[in-house]
């Protein structure tokens, strides 16, 4: 019997793993329980309250984060603001497998940190995007386990291929727009129904977002050179989902051929890196993503495309900022620790209409 | 092995009817198979020009609706139009079991059909609501199956207990705020997004709408009694979900007693009717259903409440219109007339935010 | 020159006021100028970090709110949370007219105050819908002017014709859709975006809401009898609008005519009542009000209809809950109290889509 | 007395010049009046069946569109799919003033017209964004004037004093995130409300876009050299409301600069361009533009900054697609054709929330 727990469960993150696990067929064979479910302030009140959505545990109390309540964890998903995951992961036994969903394992680089988040730096660890190569296996062998930030997996998946196979030039421009879950469930005027319906609004632009960091750390690893991003991310009138549109000029090597040529070798690389991943889904010739086609799910569709009057490649992606970009992403980095299957429990149909 | 097949595939019926099918155990183990998927004039085009959401089929054409087509399927899924559904139900052998979406089967009283559909009357069938007295048994045995209304299912699970148990005299008023699926997809300008983003309204006001005799019907079933009901649907601006009022005098037998004990009996009545379902969830006191709690899932989220100044019972209830309300409530019936478990593949946590 | 200030002028309520100032004709001729606009929290700040959809005034800072920043002003909107305007009016000079938009001044029985609101009760002041019968003089000649609730204004509104002209029973049953402005720009988690979007949800149900004495005040006022409300308001994902429905039984004196007769006796009382009111609109027959078409405006759009088989008169109604529920009928309030002409700077068009 | 009419007055674009007619001060005044009021299908029916928001003309019918409707107008706007102006200019006499909101008279080369549109090329009349050198003037004297599109509309504000004084390379990516009004009133599957919420989609991308040539010749007129643009339009859950981004590298003259002087003089160039301009809104240091700031008025606010790690200027703008984006221009075109205030009618401030 595994007992998994999560902490900060009555956040949007913490709550998306609790619906994962609960049509996990693991947890539906009796094979994984359901531990602690902790909060800070919220302790102490009825998980329903917050998480009327998930019937089944109408009858749990939220109870307060505590060694004592992730003794027995054999897996603790930490979904929390960043700053509180060291601290937690060091408490646990060597033992527990920790996912911490926040950004405290992310950074390789103590001054990326030190910039975008400060306080004490707490190392990296490996990094929770399996599609990225030799992630896969990292994370099946690994304790604790960064789960990537929401932005840097949509412009990762995004970009990926066409970094690695050097279809663009390593200059990369990001427009994320996201739906209002991203900013996380707490009192805040910004983030109102009223302030967020029927507006779109960028916030954190020109490299003061704190995924930029991340998004570049990611796409350079890929390249095995500096990339440059700029990143603009905008909020719009959506509870979930993320539409990542990033652009660069097409490659020099392919910039004096046919334009029919470049989208061939585009696609080639995307079919390269994806054609066996089970959550990355190319959508043929002519189609866009869009969010409301993973919302709920998984899954991350990609296009790439060419404009030659531009000069310009077009990569998009879409994914739900919940699932795949975070509580998704968590239970699949669980299912390789495990060593359970990677796909177990994890939706590839999207919610739409 | 059992074939099943979704006529009518393209629309947002029969879109997640196939939704729902493809997470089905049976499906995952092999001994369900996904037959025909049929539709009109999308016949001869890609599945995922339609169905981007479901990738898993993205490899299918949408074929002609034909009985040739469907001449193999154990199960057919009928989402169409009503009007359609007879002649095909008639070409089907004896040994298919047909699930017909449409309003086609739903009505007992020709006359009703003749007032609110025209055209030939094709008499009535089981009807989908297991939990209605009776029904789940008759369901069980039948060969066709009529799949209720979304804003019947809303009202009839929201009253019946308080119905049945003579908490509220046999009186009703309905109001059901409904996202805006429920208009179908087909192009309509009174359903574009800038018509319905924004914006609320009433429509079919008065008597006009086709699910009226329907609540009457299932409430009147339930009471042993005629019911009267006035309804009023509104189109608010979400994609999914119905939240539904009912109000109607506290039953004289009541009316001079204590307002807790209105309270506690009516909370027995849901309790007696409700305990046991699992799809029905009657909330805790003091919370409200929302439509974001039910959303993709097969589940009704219920509350009763009294206000003694105006002596009127206030009955909600929240349910995803397309789930619930349809799809999720036609393969809750195919579990039952294949001798599934009843709970097969239907979510019952919501998808939050 | 006349002076007009606004307290609370960061909240939505002061926004809309100072919105609609801006375009005041007695504002653009010079005869109007905008007076000190304060807030509490907010003091001190740039008015733009708060309004900046106000670029005019984008050389503003918030001030505090005082009895000297107050002095001058000839006319003082407050629009704060109830319970702060009774000690504010006492403060400013009798001739300072002074346009309550809380509850403050509202409700003419202390018992409905205490059990709805508690703390200090301040009185009755003339209550400003001036399409209730006599309120048009009282408005005129008041200083302290009472702006009404906004579900009350849609509920008065749809209701009052028929209450006035016996066309109903005065026994009703209201429920109010609205858009999520009307909880406030404060923080809160419950109207966050992700938690209003995508989601329909009653609150104050069963009698619990605040304004469920004030629609009894004005309808019985109305009636010249008690009139008794079954209350529901309900949250939807739009910014701004209340659609209200209101159903009651059609009058004895009715019940046993010909439908067709109960229709024309209604129309003739909605239009005997509103058809020279420049800011109610009858609507033809067949069409249904809608929140868009009163988007920004101060006008109310109303239907009245008849459902024989339940024997039930149905009334719609449609305002935006900022303009014509708050700051709208405030202006129009100061209009008639200076004694500008009534319609001035208020808009008739509604902004769709 | 002068008389204005519309043709295609049931679609948006002309349901809001129609909007905007009806409250500005030469209608108020008299000196202007609404003539002919015309449209394709909905010819013969009433103009309230459509645009219910306009309840003061709810006794026009709308009328079809001829020669002899329009004999009598001294202006004409036209609201019609392209292709259809150029007869309907010839048509009208020689003293009417003819404002055309479709893309017919745009385009100042035949090559691009036959790229991106086809059938006859009308040729270009003066571009009414009076915003761009010279174009104020050309406007005032124009009979025939071209009313921009939207997307051209929000990069052309966001880009043009940067790219007119060399604050960037004339080489710009612009991703535009649109409400869905933009799509028209017509009938279609992709723009009904269930597939626009809760959703997010690019469209038209890579260079495919018949916006893209207009902000090419516009941003290339201000360059005096050629521009290239990389353009990315996204369709995004809200009725109206465009939100533009704009990245560009950094003009090398100023690369090697501080990066507060490069900020600096870009807002030095701003505030030259825009600093006398009624309509067009520099915000503060540290603000971004927000559609709802600007929904329904005839305001574009915009922002710049430099990001320089990655070397990439921001240009950001946010305008109503309906309004400036389209009937807002129109009417600011007509005031300058007619000698008219140039802001008459026109309202600054935004609806928000």
């Amino acid at each position: 019997m595994i007992t998994v727990s999560v902490v900060g469960v009555t956040g949007y993150a913490g709550a998306e793993i609790l619906r994962l696990l609960l049509s996990h067929p693991r947890y539906t064979s009796g094979e994984l329980t359901i531990g602690a479910l902790t909060a800070g302030s919220n302790a102490g009140t009825p998980l329903s309250d917050h998480l009327p959505h998930l019937p089944q545990l109408a009858d749990r109390m939220v109870e307060e984060t505590s060694p004592d309540a992730l003794a027995d964890s054999d897996v603790v998903f930490l979904a929390l603001p960043h700053g509180h995951s060291a601290a937690i992961a060091r408490a646990l036994g060597p033992e527990t497998i920790v996912i911490d969903c926040a950004a405290d394992h992310r950074l390789k680089n103590k001054t990326d940190w030190d910039s975008f988040y400060g306080g004490a730096y707490a190392g990296s660890a490996p990094y929770g995007i399996p599609e990225m190569p030799g992630h896969r296996e990292d994370i099946s062998n690994a304790r604790v386990i960064a789960v990537p930030g929401c932005f840097p997996t949509g412009a990762t998946l995004a970009a990926l291929p066409a970094v690695a196979e050097r279809i663009i030039t390593p200059d990369i421009r990001v427009v994320s727009i996201t739906g209002t879950s991203g900013g996380g469930k707490k009192p805040n005027v910004g983030l109102l129904g009223a302030e967020t319906m029927s507006n779109l609004k960028a916030y954190n632009t020109a490299g003061k977002h704190r995924h930029n960091p991340e998004i570049i750390q990611n796409l350079s690893e890929v390249a095995e050179e500096p990339v440059t991003c700029s990143f603009t991310p905008v909020l719009a009138p959506l509870p979930r989902g993320i539409l990542t549109t990033v652009t660069a000029s097409v490659h020099p090597r392919l910039a004096y051929g046919d334009s029919h040529d470049v989208i061939k070798q585009a696609r080639a690389a995307y079919e390269k890196h994806y054609g066996a991943e089970p959550f990355v889904h190319l959508l043929p010739e002519g189609q866009q993503p869009q969010t409301q086609a993973v919302q709920g799910a998984n899954t991350c569709h990609v296009q790439v495309e060419y404009d030659p009057a531009a000069g310009v490649v077009l990569m998009t992606s879409a994914i739900d900022n919940l699932t795949k970009g975070t509580a998704g992403a968590a239970v699949q980095c669980m299912n390789l620790a495990l060593g359970f299957e990677e796909t177990a429990g994890l939706p590839i149909s999207g919610l739409a209409p």
